[in-house]
């Protein structure tokens, strides 16, 4: 298949594009959670980006790079995650219109977010095919450009940006996490590491009710996602031909974790380090948890990719 | 009355013997919540220190003064709340033995906690006449140091140590807030506000609910707290002698705060900051949120008490 794949330079130039606009966001330690899984434990915090999650980088960028024209017809897309609030700020941040397609049936929270970032909410049926004719019509009648959730160039240069500031402010580590959903956080992450730490294994998390990523990786065969059902909610979606096409590339190993373990780290997180994730971003601890050997006294790397979630629904209560 | 207050120069003392066995912990600050309040606030996060609370500066520095004589024997404390913790790690630190009194019926999560840290937990029967018997037994037998947690030189002086960072880190402020229970940290807090910040106000809050403070302060009579019902459980308990005078001297307002207002405040912090405060640390926030119009347009100050409490009991779920 011959793709246009970001290289780092890519993520290098995304990084200067949208520095002025996102959080440097921290890299954290804690030393009773190391204590608790034998390692030594990195966390990026992106919960503290911009609308909450590492969605704010790669949208920044994507925006950033219209033309002219294009600003003037504004973007498009269908998310009713974090993604959908990172390019509604996104555009407002260059005051452009940005069209965000979202099920009838998105908690009114995401809803809410969206708009108050100055999205246009269009809703549609919660079905692909809803999803897909509802875009395709707002294209058709805006001529907006469509900003995929990470089936996108420079999307994926973006979200690379967050494992590069890691790895600046840490310098060598044995291992890098990413959780894998879609794959565009994955694929900038690897792109990342694999330049900047040619020795480091990068080693994606997913959760076991959603393997698709796992199960095309080790088949080397795109495999979709099918009624994933999970608390990692934003992990639910299939890797497209370019994210796949790059985690083939450099990822190398991909862990499936159970529903409670990820419950468990989300609360162990919550606990010892005080601050708010999505269960999504507990997929990585709750990897390591699950395979202490393979992490034993490693310097490891995780991205922490959100902290927005509904209080009302907690999975540890 | 004739009291032996501490003073600023105690607490730089106090400063210079704790800071290498506490964390620095980072002022944070919200545009989000800044646009909802009006004001600018920077908020001092004791979440994140040891323990998870502010009540490990007072605890280490009592700890540390100790003599040979003293540590030989040990300390002994009656605390259901951080001050267990917080004493039974320092004195962990020094390798000293810390007896903790708790009453029979305190959650199993923190006489767990104090166990972790090494502390030898004495229950005893939830009133206060059995408290205080049962703390002059182990002290009989024992000869332990009784360490307070808030009616001791020692700890005001440590407590005093978050806001002298706090306005190191950020420089001028109009208003330095804190909440209240037993006093020892808004003692603290005042005494650093006044030295380093003269002209600036020193507010307090209190829940409603147990707001004993707020009645002894305008009544200048110590009134004690009778049966608080509160969510912010670090917050029941009366002044002590010593903490009623520096409060008399160095505060200027107590403003009292719905229970609902709690909830919504820390809920409010929570969800911008993404980060955990237990209910005590959303009291000046609530303060804030029922008295727009003190706050209007200042910079504020505030000190996030800590970061403790059963996510199974959320008062916003």
């Amino acid at each position: 298949m011959n793709m246009n794949k970001p290289i780092f330079k890519d993520i290098e130039e995304a990084h200067r594009r949208i520095s002025e606009f996102i959080h440097r966001t921290p890299v954290l330690t804690c030393k009773s959670l190391d204590t608790i899984v034998g390692a030594n434990l990195y966390f990026k915090c992106e919960n503290f980006q911009k609308v909450g999650a590492f969605k704010f980088r790669g949208a920044t960028n994507a925006v950033q790079l219209l033309t002219d024209e294009e600003m003037s017809k504004g973007v498009v897309t269908h998310s009713s995650g974090n993604h959908a609030q990172a390019l509604a700020l996104a555009a407002k941040m260059r005051k452009i219109k940005a069209y965000i397609i979202m099920p009838s049936n998105a908690p009114k929270s995401k809803v809410e977010a969206v708009k108050g970032y100055g999205g246009n909410v269009i809703f549609c049926e919660p079905t692909l095919v809803a999803r897909e004719t509802t875009t395709q019509k707002v294209i058709d009648e805006t001529g907006a450009k469509l900003i995929h959730p990470y089936d996108n160039f420079n999307i994926i240069a973006g979200q690379g940006t967050a494992a590069k500031e890691l790895i600046e402010d840490v310098g060598f580590m044995d291992i890098i996490m990413a959780p894998v959903g879609g794959g565009g956080l994955l694929s900038g992450t690897s792109i990342s590491a694999k330049e900047l730490l040619p020795h480091a294994k990068v080693i994606a998390a997913e959760p076991k009710n959603a393997d698709d990523a796992f199960q095309s990786f080790y088949s080397k065969s795109f495999i979709p996602s099918v009624n994933p059902n999970t608390i990692a909610d934003g992990l639910k979606t299939s890797l497209s031909d370019l994210t796949f096409s790059i985690i083939l590339e450099k990822v190398d190993e991909i862990l499936p974790v159970k529903e409670d373990t990820i419950a468990e780290a989300m609360k162990l997180i919550w606990q010892r380090m005080k601050i708010i994730i999505e269960p999504s971003s507990a997929v990585p601890l709750a990897a390591i948890m699950e395979n202490p050997e393979v992490f034993a006294n490693k310097k490891v790397g995780i991205i922490l990719s959100g902290g927005n979630l509904d209080f009302d629904n907690l999975p540890f209560n």
